[in-house]
């Protein structure tokens, strides 16, 4: 864009289009640029002018009085409009009318928006009736111009009209408005006028030049309207920007059948298909189209009815198209024959549109492969890659919990884990139903299509698992009560029982009645191009966290390049595997817990052999054991609530003492703060053997692979390190089991050892850490909860709700890395640890390594990678080449 | 001290004790210098000198050969010796003995220790004979230098010579080592040496250069043995320092009636009185005197046995003290009416003999007021403001918790709160045992001596309250089984039934069956006299964390310049407001809330206007509300049991629905980690309307003072802030509160608003959280917890004992303030706080403020004051001293 050609004083306060452009946006608005824009490129816009914004923030300052001069040179603008219009402002013959809209900067609701057919009053109207040869329609518009004049400039509310004019029709016997004759419209004008002295104490203005100016006033005013203020505070847009004002001559598309009025996209903005797509109606008015009152016509139809105007309408949507190079949702109307148009932005489009459009366009020549890549927002790219319920679809929705894992479910409702498993082997769809689930649910969990909770947040153990089988979950759905005994929920009063069907919408947290059409995903060719493009141009690399074969076969066919989390204990969790752990737990000697590990330890080289097959040739970081024991036993109060109720009743003194054992461990292991107690390389230097196990299990699988001939590459991650001291011991300890297996096994594996950064302490002391480590993950969730003292759990759903309501926190945290604190202990942690070892490996393994910010703020501190779950990981490539390309615009700056 | 007056040079190895100094400790070792120190004073020390250091490090880089040169200088220097003793080494007339003893710079177990009497043979034992005219000692010192030697030269188990020695007596037929005869003695010599031969297949070394050489070696060697290595490891020793040997002539205090042994102290190690104490024994030798077979005679009684000797002594303990300038704990021997003097060094001494011995040196001008301050341990101070224990008396320890809050408390078991408040109020000495305690016991903890509790941390309701009483308490004795039905405990397999007499010792965490004697404490002139010379000296304020005018009293008669910590929610757990509060939080609406807390707001405003009474003057900072909720309400898992057993037996109805909706509350407020949950600031922006109420009672009272006439500094500190939002929205609706209070009474206070620093993430953007706070007051307590990523209650008495065992951390950080982590954090908050706001008030919260390292640091990084319990406050402003002289001293090198 170039400077305006006209000259510009420092006193000009009203532009023509025709001395503006599209860059002007600060001083004409965004609508006010937009019209000036189109009007330099040629189009047949109506004439009109701009008030710049300077005029307004003069205005306010100045007590609401208008700067000195503005009418002047608003007049003297108005008769380059009526030349160029062919028709005269306040004239009984030819009137000019024209519209009067607010334009801010940003587009922004709360502020005055449009008043149309200003110019009108006794006088005009007979001019109009002239140019139209329809009383009716003149007398129509001017009352309507009446009532919205007296709302939006005199205050005064629309539904006292709309009272006078339901008296009107019932005096006229009519029930439409449209059934009211040109005689009584002009009796309402009467009416309406009439009401306005009464009421008001004033003569609506005839005059239209006062009319004009008042118009102008109230636009300015609305700038400190409280809705107005209220948004600007929340999108941070600052108050002192002012808004403009657009006046322009009005153009009518209802003048007969050689007028008329439509909306159109350049392309299909739900497919993005390359196709001209819109609808218009014959002798019509804009408002007419959106009514619905008649059906309007395709627009490919306007080439039989007007066949000039529709080759003027597609050769200007491709120069729009062109000159924005982007897909246009125009507006348009046609006056006895000449085509008109009204408005011209970016389309809002679907995210398969949004890739689809970007590719083509960049194919198309009309954007570089960059600009492409900055054309689709990163987080949308969700919806391609689960189901999704049809937007299109009426829902019933009963509740909303957390969006704990996303895509859609549809199934019956099951209330046990062995009925979801019976049923999903009979190859039915169910919807698994607890208050919470818990390690004896994992067999239901892999059989159901979704998972459904009335307890726990968005790290529960419903809603861990599910995101990392990629299976939908809705958690902690408060409102509904789940009545295990019953089989059967009750929410607001509405029961669903065992077998009822219900859809979860995993993406938005609602619970919907009854069956939905969903959409299934679909990797288009368009998607896989804009992900070629996004891998040329981005530094960061991008893995996943997964914990199964099947997790990290997925992941790389999404472009995964290694697993930066593997969590073990998921491992532990599967039902063949639980019961040992649980007796290795109870165990009271190490060599007893040594003998329950060995029955471990097949079934753990078991899944690093699958894992690391899945991921041959690429880095594969395995976390040790990270939770507190207690989380494979059974829970505190269930089971002390079944001691007391045995020992009240007498009924089963076996039983009993079998559980009052259990109970005694569970007491003795049970913790005030879980979050910050025994877990993590604590737990691997209290119980070594548990890590020691792991370690041989990794090996074991390694050197297996190596002697096949496939290239591994393990990286041990010790987690929950907060003093260097801890990570020297564990690494020593496993150092020696590692050298001990590969030894034996004759067979060397480029390994190596690192740590998670999820203390805040490990960020601080990071010079001394690094001396230990080859890497560092950063653990930002549990950074995130460290740095902020929230224990998410406990926060999202509860206080956090809260604090984002109420603007003291801008982001959740636990979505979108917070830069400030967070952020600043990781740059710490990264110049600190790479100062002590320069070739330190540094990526993210916390969920904010899908959040396109997030990943934003990884590229710019200068990680190697980011790791999110499996179906984050093309929004993470894409998120990472936006960076990129930021970093070079920057730089370029 | 000055350096040595003989030229050095580069290759010296082995200076005479007349050629060295006490400042030589890094060549000489420290045994060496200070025999090198007391023989330039011209004391009679027996002749000898001291291979220095650096020989032995030669000796360990050189694959243990002795260095060059080494032995020619030994050998010389012995004729030094031989000249100064007037006896020759190996000689059969008159032999020259010595010892061999072992002397790093800093005095280190695990090295190898003494060999006495080295230079005896089967020639020299004649002579030995001959100078003493006692056969019997000869063969005696024979055979138990082979033996001394074999062990701790050649390797050889003590215990092999102790089977052949319990041979012969068997075969002689006596009981003891001393009724053996000499020719007895002289066969076990011969049959030693056979032995050594015959199992080491070596002869035992006649000629004694050899075994001085030899003797070397071992010494040199030793600085590597595994125990050496571990202790120096631990104690942060370096390994590069080596081993200074020393050797020195041998004395015999058992050659009559003119020779003896003793040892004494200048001044009474106990108390403090200046007077020289100590005891000897005639005719014997230093190992007599340990023994204890013969009882020593006290010191005065010298001066009818040997008056010269006495005199001699008497004059030459008092230049010891002078030169040391402190108590000395000697050793002498005197040989036939000669005084040899073998070592000297500080005595060790009590609490209180430290405070009397520090301020009497001070008076008699033997050191500076700033001397005796530093000569006083802070932390000992503790022992003289608690009863303690009689360290004299003989315990029966049942078992051990951990040490909640300090001193000793005698009383019978007494299992709930009201028995304890009705025997209290008989004026019955009671200790409350519980599992746990909570608000509920209150009434009985205020009547009861000390509280006992199996099960919670340091930080446990227990814990906290008791310190706050400065009360004993003995949390987490979880050895202890507590019967509540049987009203008894089990430990160990041993009972004590309701009314058994137990003694709590606070200090360490014993719990002890029966009375036991205690001393009280005494705060004598001595102990006002140093404090009064640590205030002049400092420069950090002390203030005291106190939540009731009882405390805040008694803390300022212990010199509390203020309140740093008064935390309001302990006046809610008094018996009377209790039922209140918990009706406030069982409310469902804010109005109802707010009735309920209109009835606290009177006990609040009396609880502010005893406490800034006490504190007139004086700054008080008030924290509003910080823990969470359901702190106040029942336990989840009693609860839930009671309800679980009304359902199952159906007993009571009525009961059971009352309980279950008190189970839902519970329920809903329950938290997964409530340390970082719905507390603090969150619970203020959640509920309004407490911090509200609280602020009303602070200014309300502050008013009435003022109108009084009295001075009060509130201060009013918001908890938990992690983001400036928060502590901006808080203070913005207090703010509105304190003015109008104020405006309704017509007084102005001179209040403040501040926050606490305890969440990482508020110190890491203090420059922001500072436009707002008037001060910071580091909770070190949470922000330990959230640095280190520990839940105290769970890592204390768990994980981090195995932490602190293994070294893996050096202190417990919720002792003593983690500098390079937590600390690092807090000199972040400084220095950007202060930038931002240059007036900031800084100061310490936590229990660190009690800790004398901590407080140091306190010093050094520039806080304005550190606030702790009453009880600690003296040690504070002792260590404040220190630390203020500490820093003259490092700015003056």
């Amino acid at each position: 864009m170039t400077m305006p050609t006209t000259p510009v004083t420092a006193t000009k306060q009203v532009y023509l289009f025709s001395e503006g452009d599209g860059s002007m946006r600060d001083l004409l608005g965004g609508k006010g640029a937009g019209l000036a824009e189109m009007t330099r490129a040629g189009l047949p816009v109506p004439p009109g002018f701009t008030i710049a914004t300077t005029a307004c923030n003069l205005f306010l300052a100045n007590d609401e009085a208008l700067p000195p001069g503005l009418e002047a040179e608003m007049v003297s603008q108005l008769k380059e409009i009526e030349t160029l219009a062919g028709k005269r402002f306040g004239d009984s013959q030819n009137p000019l009318l024209v519209s009067v809209r607010s334009g801010a900067k940003f587009s922004m609701p709360g502020m005055m928006d449009t008043i149309l057919n200003l110019g009108l009053n006794d006088r005009t109207v007979e001019g109009l009736i002239a140019q139209t040869g329809n009383e009716r329609f003149a007398y129509d518009a001017y009352r309507r111009f009446v009532a919205m004049f007296s709302n939006v400039v005199l205050g005064y509310k629309l539904h006292n009209f709309e009272s006078v004019l339901e008296q009107f029709k019932h005096r006229e016997g009519v029930k439409e408005d449209t059934d009211l004759q040109a005689e009584t419209l002009k009796d309402l004008v009467r009416a309406y006028k009439a009401m306005i002295l009464r009421e008001l104490g004033i003569d609506f203005p005839e005059d239209p030049v006062i009319q004009l100016k008042m118009a102008v006033e109230a636009v300015f005013s609305s700038w400190k309207n409280p809705r107005a203020v209220t948004y600007r505070n929340h999108q941070k847009i600052p108050h002192d920007l002012g808004t403009a004002v657009n006046i322009q001559a009005m153009v009518f598309g209802n003048m007969g059948n050689d007028s008329g009025t439509g909306v159109a996209f350049t392309r299909n903005p739900s497919t993005g298909e390359k196709a001209l797509y819109g609808e218009y109606l014959l002798n019509a008015q804009g408002e007419d189209v959106v009514a619905g009152i008649r059906t309007p016509q395709p627009l490919s139809k306007l080439a039989e009815d007007l066949p000039e105007v529709y080759r003027q309408f597609v050769a200007i949507a491709e120069r729009l198209e062109r000159h924005y190079r982007d897909i246009q949702d125009m507006e348009f109307t046609i006056e006895r024959g000449t085509l008109y148009m009204l408005q011209t932005r970016s389309g809002k489009r679907t995210a398969p549109a949004a890739v689809k459009i970007a590719v083509d366009l960049a194919n198309e020549g009309i954007i570089t492969q960059s600009e492409a890549v900055l054309r689709v927002d990163p987080a949308s790219l969700d919806q391609l890659l689960h189901p999704q319920i049809d937007p299109k679809a009426k829902l019933d929705v009963i509740a909303r919990g957390l969006p704990a894992s996303p895509g859609a479910a549809t199934g019956t409702l099951v209330f046990d884990a062995d009925e979801a498993e019976r049923l999903g082997r009979e190859g039915k769809n169910v919807i698994l139903t607890r208050v919470e689930t818990c390690p004896d649910d994992i067999h239901g969990m892999i059989m159901a299509q979704g998972v459904l909770t009335s307890r726990g947040g968005m790290t529960s153990h419903a809603a861990v698992v599910a995101r990392g089988m990629g299976k939908p979950c809705v958690a902690g759905c408060e409102s509904l009560h789940v009545d295990l005994e019953r089989r059967q929920i009750s929410v607001n009063g509405r029961m669903f029982d065992e077998g009822d069907v219900v859809t979860l919408n995993g993406s938005t947290g609602d619970v919907i009645a009854g069956s939905v059409p969903t959409l299934a995903p679909e990797l288009t060719p368009e998607f896989r191009q804009i992900m070629v493009w996004a891998d040329a141009i981005r530094k960061l690399g991008v893995r996943t966290n997964a914990d199964t074969p099947e997790d990290a076969a997925r992941a790389r066919d999404f472009g995964a390049q290694g697993i930066g989390l593997c969590r073990t204990e998921h491992m532990f969790m599967q039902p063949e595997r639980l019961p040992v752990i649980q007796k290795m737990i109870m165990a009271e000697t190490e060599r007893e817990r040594r003998e329950h590990l060995a029955r471990l330890l097949p079934f753990q080289r078991e899944d690093f052999l699958g894992i690391f097959r899945a991921m041959e040739g690429l880095p594969v970081t395995v976390r040790l054991l990270d939770p507190p024991l207690h989380e494979f036993l059974p829970n505190l109060v269930d089971l002390s609530c079944e001691v007391a109720v045995l020992k009240a009743t007498g009924s089963n003194p076996t039983l009993l003492r079998e559980k009052e054992v259990l109970l005694r461990k569970v007491h003795s292991l049970h913790e005030a703060n879980p979050m910050m107690g025994l877990r993590g390389c604590r737990l691997g230097l209290t119980y070594p053997e548990i890590n020691e196990m792991q370690v041989r299990a990794i090996l074991e699988a390694a050197c297996l692979l190596v002697q096949e001939g496939l290239q591994v590459f393990p990286e041990i991650m010790i987690p929950l390190v907060g003093h260097v001291n801890e990570l020297a011991a564990v690494k020593t300890h496993l150092e020696s089991v590692a050298q001990e297996v590969m030894e034996k096994a004759g067979v060397k594996v480029a390994y190596r050892f690192g740590t998670m950064i999820e203390i805040p302490r490990a960020a601080l002391t990071a010079a001394k850490i690094a001396e230990h480590a080859e890497f560092f993950s950063f653990g930002t969730n549990d950074l995130t909860q460290m740095t902020f003292g929230y224990s998410r759990d406990d926060a999202e759903g509860r206080f956090l709700n809260t604090y984002l309501d109420r603007k003291i926190l801008a982001d959740n945290p636990f979505e979108t890395l917070d830069q400030e604190g967070v952020g600043r202990l990781m740059e710490m942690a990264i110049n600190e640890g790479r100062k002590a070892r320069p070739d330190l490996k540094l990526g993210i393994c916390g969920e904010h390594g899908g959040d396109p910010a997030s990943v934003g703020f990884a590229h710019r501190i200068g990680l190697d990678y980011v790791s999110c779950s499996p179906f984050r990981v093309p929004i993470a490539r894409l998120a990472a080449a936006q960076a990129a390309i930021g970093s070079t615009l920057d730089r370029d700056k």
